[in-house]
């Protein structure tokens, strides 16, 4: 098959093919609850940028050269002898993480701590033609929606998606939600949000452009990080700051204004990376916020979110690109140049 | 002051006047934390027929005559030498509960079980010019709502949010919630479950003009009570019933069928009365749901409804009537003219 | 293997053989996630004689000879191939139910809702020398724990389990729980709430033999069912009732008091069956009680209640009886001789 | 009146007097919901020493000299106009905030959010004879427990117990808690801790005594700290370290340590205070961590504890000091020659 194949790190992200088109051989079905899917799409997410730097070389172990592409959805290509939820043909996205589903992590739901392969991240993923994933891993799609429409929401979706949904539940009317970046994930976090709870919600952004995209997604106000975003914040929410802040930035002075914007006895998310916390014990325990991580989504998450798109109240903003243009995608996202999230098609 | 005063029950509804035109003494600040409001509106509740017809005799203690009329909102006339959260000419909503904030319970914020009276219950209400209320039980009115187009979120709205958002916290997108009801209090539910979850909603009534009502708060489907109702909720919902039914009614056959509806390991919200609730201890077990009973709510449900109301995202259908129109108000209830709900104005 | 075999329903409980012992075959790994169990022992039920009365006929189907017997314990026998998490020889505990864990309710957690066999009830169980059952359904045990010591954990314990962890949310120190029937189920109940919650618990059975296991298992308090029960517990509770009350009986007039002696925003919790519900929806609301039933526990519960007896937080009260003593075991339980559980070994 | 008054700064903490012995005007109702209180104890709290070295002045505005003290129980002396719930002779634990109740926090049941002065901190507490304080601040004592020996309660007490019930919702049978700091807050987290929840408690500290009152109070383990906690704490755990971490010392390594010894989507608390929070966003989204804030606690909190200490389930370890001895106990405080809590006695 086809696929765009990373073969060397590029820490200052100078060069300008990151991945090389190559021919490699297809995925085979090796045990009995394994699926192959063909790719429709391929989400374009800015880990791969990190990926490409070699930030995560320390965290996961994969030995170069493979193929990025975490966010997949596609058809049923083959199956093993075991799998029973779908048949060849259907169309699905897939959950990102494999677990065999045995820890208690999994038994509890939890699929991001169940341990398993991160195809894309740790083993081969979705910048190809075909994909090796399991049965535990795929959502079957409602007629409404197609694999290349909806890819990146298996894991820029479902990132949002889960950490809005921790959030949600300490939002009430009356309280301030602030949404930090309005990218990818951002533009799907504020329509989440929107969906689930009746808070005010506050997009915030360098580019007017992402503000723009803010308010096409259902933002009340929106604020542009120049500088007095930390004013404005707290000129909007009657000088007390917002009960929930989501920083899908979470570098530079990102988290420290986030956690300042963010009022007593509220919760500030983590979802962005590439920053620090710096804090005092003293300042958490007098403003008794919560600083909360937050790390992709579980099964469950993925299918509830599927059920917001069927029903028209998530839109996802993508643009498609050829997978033998995976190099234009990426360069456009590090250029900040992609209005929502780039897909690649093969 | 004017006023409409009860001077006999009237088991059968029978009368013509329900309710006598009355001039009667103005109420006045008696302790610190007494407050007047002038009432701006005062909203006709199913529960005056029911306190006409004398059901509430036995749970409450009233002498007749007195003036009914629990949800009130208006301006502050008068207040005692300790209020200060609000000053004369303040518009206000009135929670329908007077405590004095010192229970276990009201310090937990359940203020329908922190004890008190119940104004238009067991002592004079807002069918009338003036009103006596207390400080805790006030909430200032934002600029965008006028106290005649607000009164019945004091109680039918007040109930309808506390219910739903006990609900809310039940539901996750991919899920139904069923609305039975679209009256005065099941058409803000509708608006609140929309504003809060990110469920598909089901409004279920006999009447037409009720389903329509149900549409333009946001339903997503409507079911006809017209003998098949159970039938079209399982088909609409996989057969499986929904996650949550919140039951408007309480009588007839909506509780059977409302529990029948609600799926296994789901909630049957109980908000009418006049019913039973007749299950077997072993239905109870293998389908593990449960039935929650809901009685108004708590001043910050107040607040957080009045901040859902201010952004428009849940709105009041009212029919106004003169205050000594107020027999023409209860009549047309129990004739089940009125859509969404009746307010008298002095 | 030898097995007591069940051949006949015996509505009125009549007969001295319930139950046949017979050679039957083997069971045999069909699947590669089966797993065959050598059983120390099994937990004899009230299910068990609700089955032989055929007071489950109409929910599940099975026919006649089946083999009995959902609470199981033992040694991992023989393994299918994609077997990781045991190994042959390993001590187990078997959760009830058998999914294959695909559903969204299993991806959710909970298993007594994803479908799947229930193995003594729908198909062969433990009242044998061997039982099939499946790796998703195996908790290895402890090295302090016994098979036989803790079988009767694998329902009875899990259920009592199950619906304790649902309460303990809903109580603070200062409340009370009322525990009603104090046998296999309940004494484990009042031994997790202790554990669980820092609720005073009072427990309420018609013999002094279970308020003793009440009193060994942790209680309070206890109340003799002797026709004054409610006017104790409310007594007991300065005249408001208990936050919470678990119903071990769920029938007689055991309901209707619960209910009663429940307070105002308190929740009942339906375990014990063959009894009705009955009560106004007025009730309910005024109330705003929660009825709640409860369905046998999910497989980290199980996980969790060992972890309990591992640590000596819970201990089961058992009486052995040799498997061909199967009928004598029926029989005491019947008449309300064992204190405790009884337990089957082959 | 006598009383202890703070009359100078002393940023090193080398002065012999830190407070003096000094005869004031008796404090006096002046507002009809005011207390005045016979105190009966006074806890000595480290905050004492940090007001003392100046730490809290840029925080609360208060004018020296003025009477530490927020650790307040003992007799009601006298009462204003409005005050119901007490009177003349009650025995009564002071909630150290003393707010209007009108704020939607405190409505929310929020106390330490919803405004107010905070006797002892920003002005005059309990190092004396008399202290006001008012209705909405007092909580009336059972029997059982004597002021002197419950005052600690007031802060130390409960702002353990308000951290431990935040944390004991996330804690299941199996979970392993550490304690972090076994001192005054600490002694009584521990038991708090074995009281709500069914985890394993970890204790640890430096000093072999305060280990010792660990075990006293029911800790499971105790890790000596060493300069290899993490590593005993990882070895407990199984390497995963555990899903709650509370730490009341909050300075020093103790806060890099102990979100170490945090497992993935755990959760680490912080009530100590004087160090420093520094985590890498991309740790925080890996490990999917919470860091929670900690502020005192709610008035039912403090009821709550109250509670569980009538019922025996948390004693208290106390020092018992003469009010003309407060330089004393303020002295073997900053030695840590206390064991348990120190108390003033008029």
């Amino acid at each position: 098959m086809k696929a765009a194949v990373l073969t060397d790190y590029d820490p200052s992200l100078s060069r300008q093919q990151f991945v090389l088109q190559q021919e490699v051989p297809d995925p085979e079905i090796t045990s009995p609850s394994d699926i192959v899917v063909r790719i429709g799409g391929a989400g374009v997410c800015r880990t791969d940028l990190h990926i490409i730097e070699g930030l995560w070389r320390e965290r996961v172990s994969v030995e170069l050269p493979y193929i990025m592409g975490h966010e997949n959805a596609g058809w049923v290509e083959a199956v093993g002898g075991s799998v029973e939820s779908v048949k060849v043909g259907d169309p699905v996205i897939c959950h990102p993480l494999l677990s065999r589903g045995q820890t208690l992590a999994a038994r509890r739901g939890n699929d991001m701590h169940a341990g398993g392969a991160f195809p894309g991240i740790d083993s081969d993923g979705g910048y190809a033609e075909l994909l090796k994933t399991s049965e535990r891993a795929v959502v079957k799609l409602p007629q409404s929606l197609a694999p290349k429409d909806v890819a990146p929401y298996a894991d820029a979706g479902l990132t949002a998606y889960h950490a809005v949904k921790k959030a949600a539940v300490n939002l009430v009317p009356g309280d301030y939600a602030v949404v930090i970046g309005i990218g990818g994930l951002g533009h799907i976090g504020v329509q989440v949000l929107k969906a689930l709870s009746g808070a005010a919600i506050i997009a915030l952004d360098r580019s007017e452009m992402a503000l723009q995209l803010g308010r096409e997604s259902g933002a009340d106000h929106t604020v542009r990080a120049d500088g007095t975003e930390l004013d404005q914040v707290l000129a909007l929410t009657g000088g007390l700051g917002a009960q929930v802040v989501i920083d899908f930035v979470g570098e530079g002075d990102s988290v420290a204004k986030g956690l300042k914007m963010t009022r007593n006895a509220g919760f500030y998310y983590i979802v962005g990376y590439g920053g620090k916390v710096e804090i005092s014990t003293m300042d958490m325990i007098v403003s008794e916020k919560s600083i909360v991580g937050n790390l992709v989504g579980t099964y469950p998450d993925l299918v509830e979110l599927m059920a917001l798109a069927d029903r028209g109240l998530v839109k996802l903003a993508t643009r498609e690109y050829r997978l033998n243009d995976a190099n234009s995608a990426l360069h456009d996202l590090h250029r900040g140049q992609v209005k929502g999230r780039a897909v690649l098609i093969p």
